[in-house]
């Protein structure tokens, strides 16, 4: 699978990601796993080839990398290094999610 | 003029208004300005009625204040509020936005 270089990332690219919900709540769950969680273990409401749509969406914007343990397809966030790429900007948007969730 | 509490605001409503980048433009220029401009003043490559439309979409998402000088229309970020409100994001983007402007 292709990842690119965060550094190839936009700004634009990247909150266009983010701005679906359903990606959003890919990362959170992510960010909550503080690790990595295969394709079939997100809770999400959308069927399985709109979750393989939003994780090439995520990927293609440097925000998850994807990779195969075996057979099954993992995911995990790239977190230092769009820390690196968009200092805080990431950890900000989960927390504001999590703020959310919790209200 | 209508402004929204900032409690009123969902974070998909922050996102969608600032994933335009004409008006993620407005917010980077208002941010540099360290306080506030008149409309008149933006450095944008829209019409007037648009730009309208843009300062519509960031202040019902609770992004700017707007109000009236005289007979001008000032625009001031909502920057305290918003921090109360979403940690670190607003700030965070700015932030991001300046790094591509600089690269």
């Amino acid at each position: 699978m292709e990842h690119p270089s965060v550094e190839e990332v936009s700004l634009q690219q990247l909150l266009e990601a983010l701005v679906d919900p359903v990606r959003r709540a890919v990362v959170s769950q992510l960010a909550r796993a503080r690790g990595e969680m295969s394709c079939g273990t997100f809770d999400v409401q959308v069927s399985r080839s709109t979750l393989t749509h939003h994780f090439n969406v995520l990927r293609e914007a440097g925000v998850i990398r994807q990779y195969y343990v075996g057979t099954t397809k993992m995911n995990a966030l790239r977190v230092d290094e769009m820390e690196e790429r968009f200092p805080g900007l990431l950890s900000a948007l989960v927390a504001a999610g999590r703020l959310e969730a919790d209200a």
